[in-house]
């Protein structure tokens, strides 16, 4: 007996929102329901390509009693507000990363989640992405023995505009976020974090009193040590690698090259850089993986979806990062 | 002026036909109008997801008058006649490679393709290979000088059936076919072929009097020099890659890779071989590319499609290898 | 008109004043005149293959009259006291790193050599090498426009001895001494360090309350950001690399290769990992290399070798490392 | 007890004959004793760096009574004779390829150097490369199964003056000798040749009738093909490549890599290319081992130096080549 598809409630239809209307619609085990924005006609051009009632007001799309489930791709400060809705609705979130900018509203929430069971879950895409999630699992499994040393290489492309900068919430919180969900993918114990943040390039990052550089150093409760290297831009392209240093070995994680022609000369052995340009691209497989596993989580099945606890943790980890590089001090964390 | 899709007529639903099917589908200047194939449940399925009206008789197809171009994915033995009922309704055709595993048909039918001027594309879809594609590019606006020498490594995964081998003509005009129709890609004017086979493993080959190794060794007229090396199984996958050696430089293209994890320990370094399976997944981009070149054809613009004398001149390429192969001479041909 | 060569006094006869033996008797522009080791038979045995007068007493070395030039190769403590002597001799002095483990000894000697005017060379070799060195001469040259983020990996193949941690003054001014170097080699205006260090594996470490695994973060005067990942052990060999990221591009250095075979199965794709055993073998070049460089020191002819001041320098960076992992603060730091 | 270092005659001080010089000066199981030039200035320059008594006339360093072994550098049609001269004086030789331009000479030799037993070795150096030697020793063990295919790609930097292409005997016997060595060396069971050859690019071989650029194909016994591909100049460098493609697997020896750096920008990523200038620096290593396997042939013990019967199979696949390029046929051969 095959069972029917998961029946999404889509919230918030911008360009992230578009990615998870398309993945909805390609997995055969979910479908495009309903479909909120106060943009309205935003709802409706994703509900066009992919199918769905249009609502401007989500509470509409929570209270219609034809979906299984919501998926949270609307602004951030509305995330712990929808969350609550949904759960209390008895209805599973995906809700896009992070919960909130303010520990305080997110520990807010935090024990009815607990209390309620209802599957809350967090997309941290990177979790998915197929190189990824081998290089984690084959740590996991010991190849390299016990981890020791984690570097994660984090640049994107190019900065955001000054007024997103603004509203970012900071460097840590907005960008570095996934990489402190990706070092408790591979070292959950975290002890500590030590940061350094400084102004190397980007005016908007100046204007607003953020950083465009990070360096971040944490430590787990076993002796292991986590790097993450942070920068706003990157003339090569979306520079994402990972490199897990055990007793037993090296694991690597490059970047994906969509190049395969080498030119060699007397003064150069060359290729084009083609790395994919920008998180959608290179993630586009891990939106996909990120939505089969979360259907297994409504469905009640073993999933390896993040949940509302993974992205407190990293939000936790994010005020520390900001802390510390402020305060020249190391932060002790709690998880 | 937006133009209408170009509706296509397609004869044959197989593997290939289905490939077509998909791409048509896919490409906003396409449309999928007619599906024709004897075994008619293979025409419904294939209408069933890309549309179309469906017959088992590629006849009524040709003559519905609702249809702008033919493409051909029937068996090789029905492409000549196809293409002749074609281009007597003057309908612009793509066809699939081999036109026919015999040269005396192949030249029967060039009068009138040449007097008719109805377009003739062939199915080389390795042109179409964004790498490919990009080094013969590279290599014809001069950046590796003058072209001395090309290597062309093409294996595939695994034999096929001894009942195919029997069938195929040989796998200098079934395999070796899509690498001469490269070689000329890079360098036109072949002058002389001088061709070697074994039978290294394959039962099916030895029992049919074919070869399962080869390799081949084209000269052209400005003196470069050309070798094919092929193998119908291989133990590491697909294996397709390209090297043009010049005056200047050295240009290789190598095999696609699908994983960038990588690991070291103190007995090796170690990647796990993730080449595509085969040409589906391989060459999945190119036959996309190659059927929105021929649109471009079908519709008087400017267009890369090879046409039915590349398909032509590849098949005197392949007769001449198999008669070097057989005899142990060199073979002069004239393209 | 040639020079004669530089006749060198050589202190200290272990494993690497063996190594500066042979460069000195390799380089045509430099002899072996005087060799002093207290353990004689050392001595005897570099003189009996590389020549020189032999003495137990470096004082006797300095006071030959015989000499043009002083290498100090002996045991860190006696560093200072001899390269004072030969100051005071007027000799050039090359000493090996550190000076000393002591900042305030190296301070105490600093005016005399100030004053002195003698060159004092220090033996950070690293910078010879022929990668690092066109490395950093290409990022001076603004390869990659402004230098915004530098990594340094540096990984030993197996942790010391017991004994040797307990005498080796710290993980940082031991091991990282050398990357501390490498840091100003390719950015000289540092102003901070935040370092942290744990306890992973080594049970020499533990025992004498060193760190066997560290990442240390500096900051440059222009907002640049310098992380350095060490190990005491590597199971995949000594791990030298450096990556520079700039306004324009990045810049790696990998580690070198000595074998060139790479097998491809269906399971991997697999080469053996050959990295030079350890700093003996992967920086020989280098240590040639600084000696001829200390020679044109000598002859007053311009010269890249690192001074008493970059010696000086390291260690003032090791010392802020190691109150920033002991304390968990920034520690800034005047150069 | 230690066995007393062979006593070398040296025969010819050009280019290769003081390569020769150093590895004997260098080996400890060696050292030169006499060295014969016509040239005398040659010989002495020879003897003042490395030792031993000077001749312009090396049948007196044959009869000197003072020496153990003979290594002949000189002019390839003095071979024969210096080798028949010293195996009737008991003295083993290392002797440079070819033995000679005329497989008639060779030929002639052959009944002597069987019926003496004096040790005969040829000067085939690539077998003795660290890497080739390795790739060879994993086939030999079986790592790829069945050997099916194997690629040599060798091409010499720069075309050698046009005097000298006159005298070479043609590229086969001068150049692609060492490929056909390499060849026998992975599969000795050769039985056909096919050669291509053009003039693509170098004047002095269109003044001899020689060719530049060649590719030849030689079958084994067991089904195997063998791909040789040639250039008499090539502008990335000295370009040394083998692919041993079998059942299980491939196994490719790629060139040796001099340099580390890479630079990535938004338009390349970019390495130097600094495989080594030529053979002397390229093969460097292989020259010495060379030399250490021939002292053991000289001693009795096991070695794998190839042999006179080695040199002899290697003119017999390059005359062979050499009418099959000429003749446009395949030919058979018996080694």
């Amino acid at each position: 007996m095959t069972q029917n598809p998961v029946r999404f409630g889509l919230i918030g239809t911008g360009r992230i929102g578009q990615v998870h209307a398309a993945s909805i619609a390609a997995a055969p085990e979910a479908e495009l329901a309903w479909v909120a924005d106060p943009f309205i006609d935003g709802a409706r051009g994703v509900a066009e390509r992919f199918g769905g009632t249009v609502t401007a007001n989500p509470e509409e799309l929570i209270a219609s009693g034809q979906i299984d489930a919501v998926l949270i791709a609307s602004p951030t400060p509305t995330h712990v507000d929808l969350i609550e809705a949904s759960i209390r609705a008895g209805l599973p979130v995906l809700c896009e990363k992070p919960i909130d900018l303010d520990i305080a509203r997110v520990d807010a929430l935090r024990p009815l989640v607990a209390e309620r069971g209802v599957p809350v879950a967090l997309g941290f895409n990177r979790r998915f992405d197929p190189n990824h999630a081998a290089a984690q699992a084959r740590v996991a499994a010991g190849e390299i023995g016990a981890l020791e040393q984690l570097i994660i290489i984090s640049r994107d492309p190019a900065a955001p505009p000054a007024a997103y900068i603004g509203v970012s919430g900071g460097i840590f919180r907005d960008m570095t976020i996934h990489d402190f969900d990706m070092a408790r993918f591979f070292a959950p114990d975290i002890v500590s974090v030590s940061a350094t943040g400084t102004r190397a390039f980007d005016p908007g990052a100046r204007e607003h009193g953020d950083f465009d550089t990070a360096v971040t150093t944490l430590t787990t409760a076993s002796g292991g040590v986590i790097t993450i290297v942070n920068s706003r831009h990157s003339a090569v392209g979306y520079d994402q690698r990972i490199e897990a240093f055990g007793t037993h070995g090296l694991l690597q994680v490059g970047n994906v090259q969509t190049n395969t022609v080498t030119l060699s000369t007397a003064a150069a052995v060359e290729a084009r850089p083609a790395y994919p340009e920008f998180f959608l691209e290179r993630y586009a497989e891990a939106y996909s993986a990120e939505l089969r596993e979360f259907v297994k989580l409504v469905r009640g099945e073993a999933s390896t979806s993040p949940t509302f606890e993974d992205g407190r943790a990293a939000l936790v980890l994010a005020d520390a990062a900001q802390r510390s590089a402020t305060e020249g001090v190391v932060v002790q964390v709690e998880l």
